[in-house]
């Protein structure tokens, strides 16, 4: 435990919104942070060396994917995913059930956050019942149970510094029933969690160890406030997590997603930093972040990077490079942004990249994204620690 | 033609190797050297950046490609190609000529190395005649005409240090009559390139300036010596140029490419840089520098990644990474290698990363492959300057 600390450097006065510090043993997380997804083991086009030059503080990796491939049991074997992927600061691994729920039911991740999805995707969600869920591989088609024991298992294999609970992540489009059902199987399963990672002799790295481990829990709940409430009440009073992340479906719009996420967030007492899952969105964030949110995660980063957007300040969010606009544009993305790409490379550059297929395209483009998502929240953070965080984000979001 | 010299600084006792410095505007080449292609403005998967931290001396990018797409001018209007792909070191560009024929006639570069290809390639050569070369454009079907004059003028614009005489390089499989027929007319458009070179009233880049050029002739005759000799003859007395290049067909098979680089280059005389065209094997590389050779270019390092392929010392010359017998092996792919990649990641991570298909494995091969070469490169250098390159050699083909 005491590789591991939480404290709130300063609050603002007039929003629940905080600058703290999440200590590792990987080394320390200046909160508001974002975490960038190194899903499979990896940052998409970007090595973990480029992800430091450019600020990044933490990274995830996704138990889901890792233990089909290439398998926990071998990234025990290298000593824990920090040394598998040439990464020695913090990280962080989902414990699976997203994934699984996900995959299972169509695309989640848009439901979350209130977008209508065409993507069909295959169920591979065969069943869930007390003991966990059962999943087909899409590797190789084979039958896989995930419970709480064996992602924690996966997660002890893996060693990343924070972990979570296991949990199912219920869609928006169940109905009250179901979702407080989900919910209260999920809190027994956010027990045995718990349960397995104090379990030390039976949940142990297989190989090795990678050192000490922190977990986080999951409020449940969707879009029901009282179901919200009860699972505040579960995570903050029965079970006892370095952190508390806040999970499950949003709503089905941004309004809604906006109304659960600060009715959740701000009931939340501020003795754990509160990781909000899934959401990377920069106008978002800097709502959130008045909530008392301390961690974000997305693939939007290096996701847009890769279908050819730059991120840029303000409510436009982003450009496309492939737009032929940019084809004579001998500017950068941003002439005040200080990344690699936007110091060396003009828009008729990266237009040019994309245009000829050159797969060095994404790799600047992902470059400029992170380094942007590590500039964004340390903003955020020096307008808190001065006191003009409003004032700053009107700013931002006007220019 | 103050800012370019070539000095040999030490030869071998008991061969034509040597080492020099080939000095630009753009900085210092310590020769024997490798160029790697940016062939269309961009490093397959790898930035100039960290082509420089792999000790790349030197990269070259095609007049082909660049007219087709971006077009030169819009290069020309970034202040030449080192502006434009962010490298501030020295730069060559070919003339065009060989990917007119190579994509107009199907794989020369298959022929050019002796090995037999399947590849089936639209021909997009309509006519070459005393003027020059039309094509066709890949891009948008156009009709397009290269000249001497337009292969320069393009070359103006990209501003690379190092540029090539427009020529017309034959595929083996041409009988002596046309290889005899083509070089005569290689010759006078070589004279036709550099009046174009010495007309900088005419032939400027469009839009500013990328500063000073130096222009290499070159050396055709396909596998016939009495045409080599002729063409060695013209090269070194008919027209000055600051470097030779050999180029053409050099043979059917590994035999008879050594026995026409090695004929040719031991009757180049040293006061002039000699490069070898699109050669990269590093067994090759070992043969032709005895030869007298001082730079090598080749799209094979970065082509090799591409294909899941690393670069070993010996005669095995590479290891495919795709391969599942390295699925679990937890040592790097060379222990000796002290590359980024080699002193982070185990053959496992990579074999991982091109299972479940991630870019990031591309990159971290090239990365290798990249520091590899120059690593080579140094190796010779380093064997020449002491005395001891057969020695050496004789090692590390059977490290």
């Amino acid at each position: 435990m005491t590789d591991f600390s939480w404290n709130i450097k300063k609050k603002s006065k007039n929003s629940n919104a905080r600058i703290g510090v999440i200590s590792t043993p990987h080394g320390k997380i200046k909160t508001p942070a974002f975490i960038f997804c190194a899903t499979k083991a990896a940052l998409k086009s970007f090595s973990t060396a480029d992800a430091k030059i450019n600020n990044t503080q933490i990274i995830l990796s996704n138990t889901y994917h890792l233990m089909l491939q290439p398998g926990s049991e071998l990234v025990a074997k290298h000593g824990g995913l920090h040394k598998f992927i040439g990464w020695n600061g913090p990280m962080l691994t989902d414990s699976g059930g997203f994934q699984i729920f996900s995959l299972g039911q169509g695309s989640v991740a848009d439901e979350i956050k209130g977008r209508k999805s065409n993507t069909k995707i295959k169920k591979t969600l065969l069943n869930i019942n007390e003991e966990g869920a059962i999943f087909q591989s899409y590797i190789d088609g084979a039958k896989k149970l995930l419970s709480p024991e064996q992602s924690i298992q996966i997660q002890r294999d893996l060693g990343a510094d924070l972990i979570l609970v296991f949990d199912e992540c219920t869609p928006f489009n169940v109905d009250k029933e179901y979702t407080s059902k989900s919910m209260l199987r999920s809190h027994r399963w956010a027990i045995r969690s718990i349960n397995a990672f104090n379990s030390p002799h039976i949940y142990q790295p297989r190989y090795g160890s990678a050192g000490s481990q922190e977990v986080y829990g999951i409020i449940q709940g969707g879009i029901y406030k009282d179901l919200r409430e009860e699972s505040i009440y579960f995570n903050q009073n029965n079970i006892d997590t370095f952190g508390i992340a806040i999970g499950g479906s949003l709503g089905s719009n941004k309004e809604e997603m906006k109304e659960v996420v600060g009715f959740t967030a701000n009931k939340l007492k501020d003795n754990r930093p509160v990781h909000l899952l899934g959401i990377g969105d920069p106008i978002d964030i800097w709502e959130f972040v008045k909530n008392g949110i301390d961690t974000f995660d997305c693939v939007s980063p290096t996701r847009l990077a890769r279908h050819g957007s730059a991120l840029i300040k303000g409510r436009k969010k982003k450009i496309n490079l492939k737009n032929v606009k940019f084809k004579e544009k001998l500017e950068p993305i941003d002439s005040n942004c200080s990344c690699y790409t936007c110091q060396n490379f003009t828009l008729s550059y990266l237009y040019h990249l994309f245009a000829s297929g050159e797969l060095l395209g994404l790799q600047l483009l992902t470059n400029h994204n992170i380094f942007f998502m590590n500039d964004l929240m340390n903003t955020i953070r020096v307008s808190i620690e001065n006191d003009n965080f409003e004032k700053t984000k009107v700013e931002w979001l006007n220019s």
